[in-house]
């Protein structure tokens, strides 16, 4: 099916293989009232996106208990192809211990006081071109 | 300079420099009280970006007037290096026939209603990894 730009519309079962065939995306929240963009390092885990954050960071002070909208893409250089696909869902630190300790390194560069935040697949949109 | 996460704080014109390099973005912005984000094709023209927005599409209903955030990064498949950076600035149309004339195709699928959203670089933070 083609949206009314001429897109692929994507069903939540292929964003969902999207999502989870790329290791990097964009958090997207608010800030001071402002619209803010933070790329991180993710995991798709039971339909979670799990993403790194460290604790005294803008975005996991912000993130942490409110609706993000979540992007990752992949395009060709020419543009030709590609996709990208958007989730929104209420952002919440990830408190479970053990589902953390199994995760891999997800910060830009580790610290101890690193944290996780999860958000939930609750609305996921994609689009394909070409 | 190193930030309090350990990445590199980019300057200005470095981050100017590295978004005229690349040819996708994301606009940031808020709809229906929500976060947003969508992927466009852009040019950096005189520290503006412009990029292309179909004129009945969501972004362009909820940016043009508005502060958004403009994003773009690049990154190793490895993580091991890479940068981004983000652009907060007031969207407007972009009405200057003359330069809109000169612009490359900016839309996905490029429609007779294909409009242009202007986004001044107000504010520009940029970070490099690695």
């Amino acid at each position: 099916m083609l949206d009314s730009f001429g897109l692929e519309v994507l069903r939540r079962d292929e964003c969902v293989a999207l999502l989870s065939a790329v290791n990097v995306g964009r958090v997207v929240y608010t800030r001071r009232g402002l619209p803010a963009v933070q790329p991180v390092r993710f995991v798709l885990r039971d339909e979670d996106v799990l993403c790194g954050a460290p604790a005294g960071s803008a975005l996991f002070a912000a993130a942490d208990g409110n609706v993000v909208a979540f992007e990752a893409d992949i395009f060709a250089p020419d543009l030709a192809s590609g996709w990208y696909v958007t989730v929104l869902g209420r952002a919440a630190e990830l408190r479970n211990g053990s589902v953390a300790a199994a995760l891999p390194d997800l910060s830009w560069r580790p610290r101890t006081d690193d944290r996780f935040l999860r958000i939930p697949i609750e609305v996921v949109t994609g689009r394909r071109l070409g």
